[in-house]
């Protein structure tokens, strides 16, 4: 792997996001990147660094509107952008040979008659789905590093997938049996900038709730995927699975607890996630028993995994941890700019 | 039923502990209760007020030792004392024929080995655990009314028993199929008042973790106990179950999400609970597909219940949610006194 | 003091409010009065306890609009309406006899000039301006007891009145030297529950800030008249002060830390406050040196004040705590209402 | 300025605290040190990052003694013990030449009687306490490049003197009103990581209190050094000062609100610290009127200022921000070790 001699250039679309002020404190880093231009349209004219004064001084360029932004030039577009917006602004990007990352789910799935089930609306740009890499580095970097688009992979899907892929690939999880549940908790930013009760400060403090149970988050149909292709991988079917995500009130990081129907103890079913992820620098597998916690992962890259047993049953419990707005979201997008761009893969990622 | 005409006289044993500042601020609303003691070994000499500036001006009384606490009068007596120790400075209450509530474990259990074995000690009056009744009311009013000893419930159980024995008594649960899961997230009061690391400001705050995962909490022996019962009600086993408990970063509160392998579909469910506690004041099952979040019922006797499906899975995803500290202790303690005492069941535990 | 036989009837304008849910919490426990409506304009025909589920089987009346409100009866309404907009709303309850209580500031100044300036409108009603009782109980109750119309204080001149009315009043405020600083602390639920960027959950937690320096906050004209008449009766002037707000990431209270350039020493001043709240309730002053921590008033209506000293200065520093939505909001409305109709002053207002 | 060739070597005394684990966290980005040793007394054998396991992968090196340390080689030598027993412990590699960085306060003053007199304990070393160098960067920077021993600032004096000095040597304050009153508001790490009451989650959260007030606080001593030193630049007497520490319920940060009684109006007073800090990339003054949250500088080494006015007073009010452990200790530490050993400043201490 050899790094470029000259920065590379990035845009990004959608700065004035969470996702956007955490992919600028983390590109502040990175000796090897430029930022070319910051968009956004509903602060079009206005200094990044005025809408996260947490910038002064990294990024205090203005942002252009998302239009302006087009015909611009970058080695590489980051979309902070909604889904169901992000695919149409990044596709005059995509068409001028221009690599990006998208963290919106635009394309994340590879049917499109599944996207608009789930998104209600027609996707923009359907003849591009096969083409997108799914940007879970740790299981597709070869795919990734010849990417021209990245879906970089949702919050929740990261916290469940990178503990359940390996099981699955090997057939660890017992599909006839089930379900396998994620009970996930997830703090307030993945909820996003936009204004609403649910984050209101007095609503969101000292409470918790679980919302959308009962598989009627869109992340749904992006585990569905990704296990379904894992357990293709073994024979096996896809497991029922529930998933319920929760508001958590913390600003950053989801904590999500699976319970797993094993066709393996929990012991070797540990010892097989540590086989996996032993070269990996941003996976840590506890020692047996030990689960982690949030405060090991805030304002990193890592993802933390432990695994435990229910005596005298053969469910199987697993806890992973990660930053929802680096882990899962900017830190793994610039993870997956890495993998891309020939830098490595750790680079801008330190605690 | 009439309510005394002359206060009854109570005595606080532990007063100094969370749940002991909480009857107070309860009891304080009560009309027809009088303070006879509070007792504390490490603040004997101590106003309660000095203990807790909060109850100045309501409780300035200097706490007494537990050795001196056995020698005073009272018609009632709580104990708020840890599991372990409560039992063995009740008895000389109990010997008096006082009526005592006692908030630890220590009466919760029938069966003294299975006491010892979760506890590590012999219970000190096994004689005694056939006839302590299980201090939830809902439930068991007509024996708490003329008990002698109420145990009262632990917090967890509180949580996750109310919505679970209606369904398990009438067949509900299919106990063949399993495990019946309950992921439960508890505010830090949960963990009490005593200095250790997890309860450290800086530990807890931003964070979230499971511990005890896998059987390994006490409330466990409690679950079990009640549950068997509730299912040999209806004539089944008792449903394989597991039990995760989470630290969640607020004061108080208990949101328990629990996966019911169901007999029946979840709106047959919701409706057994909607009669089952129709005529509860303190059970509010909201209307089927709305789940409760824990700003719903922090500083009530409420235990808030909603139930909703998973399409095309026979799971049932139940959600309840109480104030661990008022319904799932104090609160809960004088809803008991309350019974036994003659008094108005919802005296002094208005919002 | 006699307490009403039958219960009188209470209406709620503005009841969508976080002050309007304060207000139905506490009011349950409260059995001289019953609620006639409760009204919003944005929830007409919703139950109060959709709007908060905290409210259920406590209040599930549907909300009905202002406008319905103003034909409907009651003995005794309480505006929890924005300023600017509640005297107007409360004219015809005003001019059919019906006692109100104005949680806005509309009825707080005596100045339809200083109003306007502040307010950037002209008052509806100037004329009842001077006919208005400022409802700060333990200094007018004689006057609250007669009222038409009762202005319920503000929640920062609460925490910054109740422990300098006593000291100006007898002249301890050396207003020669200055300036009088009062750096308070508030929690969200201050902010009100309309949405906005700086109650964001994220935005807010694990954050504090200064808003509102320098005379900027418009309850300066509020402490400037109370201020201002305490002083006169000492024969003094009013003392320069400096007011600083700060938003807390707390849901309730407001923590007021205030630099009183003194003419007497710290020790006269805790003993002129001592005597000053001796038969009040409400009131709890600290041992000298001990200050109030917010946790100690919190879900009460007490306003608890600590008094200590700087060797060699002459400054005394003073620190007081309420719980901004009850004793700076609708427990201090209640505390009104009963003074008005001749409940006994603390009824409903026990911890 | 010449970056070194070989990366040099760094010890670690007390790296058990949250400081000694935010200088690990720090350096594990900065490629010009090697880690020597990490010592801790309580955690002798254990590895640094089973104490946090967010340092595993990074820190993995098992904690030695304090006397086994004391043989040990490094270039550089941080010491996160607490005061009265910090200096004891760097007396040896200070006697070896090995160059030290004092996290504690044992060398912030330069007075062993004053010593004595706050610490209630004898100065170990009283004849070094000249040749300490205060490390405050961006004044000290000369003399910090060659000291063998840097005192690294306390986290509210860097809060307080950042805005303060540059004022104070040009004779912006009025010595002769007063009190110049800082009012503090710091996160629980500042407490450490010691388990007491004060810190326990549920005493802190959702509350507020000030502690240490009236110069009861230890970092008063320190201020009056700094400050008089430079008020002495401007020949004149040094300020009565009041300073006034709170407890706030964040994880990290310090807000500091200051009243400066001025002799320049606040735009001028803006203005000088403008350009005193205009080519210093870690002081960031805002526009004036503008004033800093804590959520603008966390996890950071900047030190944010605001500056605004009172309309007809003479009273400015600064607002500075700064995260406790970062730059008000760890980052500050680092930033001076870069200043000592020829690093750039700003080495490791991006975002």
């Amino acid at each position: 792997m050899t790094t470029p001699n000259t920065p590379i250039t990035v845009g990004i679309l959608g700065a004035s996001s969470y996702t956007g002020c955490e992919l600028l404190r983390l590109l502040s880093r990175h000796d090897g990147i430029q930022v070319a231009f910051v968009s956004s349209r509903s602060y079009a004219g206005t200094p990044l660094s005025t809408i996260f004064p947490a910038l002064r001084g990294i990024c205090d360029r203005a942002c252009i509107t998302p239009e302006d932004a087009t015909a611009a030039q970058a080695d590489c577009v980051f979309s902070c952008l909604p889904h169901g917006v992000s695919a149409s602004y990044l596709l005059p990007f995509i068409e001028r040979g221009i690599r990006v990352i998208d963290l919106s789910a635009d394309f994340r799935l590879q049917d499109a008659a599944e996207y608009a089930r789930w998104y209600g609306k027609d996707h923009p740009a359907p003849h591009l789905l096969s083409t997108a890499v799914y940007g879970l580095v740790e299981h597709f970097r070869d795919r990734i590093a010849g990417a021209a688009i990245v879906a970089n992979p949702g919050c929740y899907p990261t916290g469940m997938l990178l503990p359940l892929l390996p099981l699955a690939a090997r057939g660890g999880i017992d599909t006839a049996r089930g379900p396998l549940i994620t009970d996930a908790k997830s703090g307030l930013s993945g909820a996003g900038r936009a204004l609403k009760l649910t984050s209101h400060f007095v609503e969101a403090n000292e409470s918790m709730s679980a919302y959308a149970a009962g598989q009627r988050h869109r992340h749904v149909s992006e585990m569905r995927r990704l296990l379904g292709d894992a357990c293709a991988q073994a024979g096996t079917e896809m497991p029922h699975f529930i998933f319920t995500p929760h508001l958590l009130p913390v600003n950053r990081g989801i904590l999500s607890t699976i319970y797993v129907p094993a066709t393996i103890d929990a012991r070797t079913c540990h010892h097989m996630l540590e086989e996996a992820y032993a070269a990996q620098r941003f996976i840590r597998v506890r020692p047996f028993g030990q689960l982690p916690a949030l405060r090991d992962v805030v304002y990193s890259n890592y993802c933390d995994i432990g695994v435990t047993d229910v005596p005298d049953q053969d469910t199987v419990i697993i806890v992973s941890a990660i930053d929802n707005l680096t882990r899962g979201a900017s830190g793994q997008a610039i993870q997956n700019m890495n993998c891309m761009m020939g830098f490595p893969e750790h680079t801008a990622l330190g605690l």
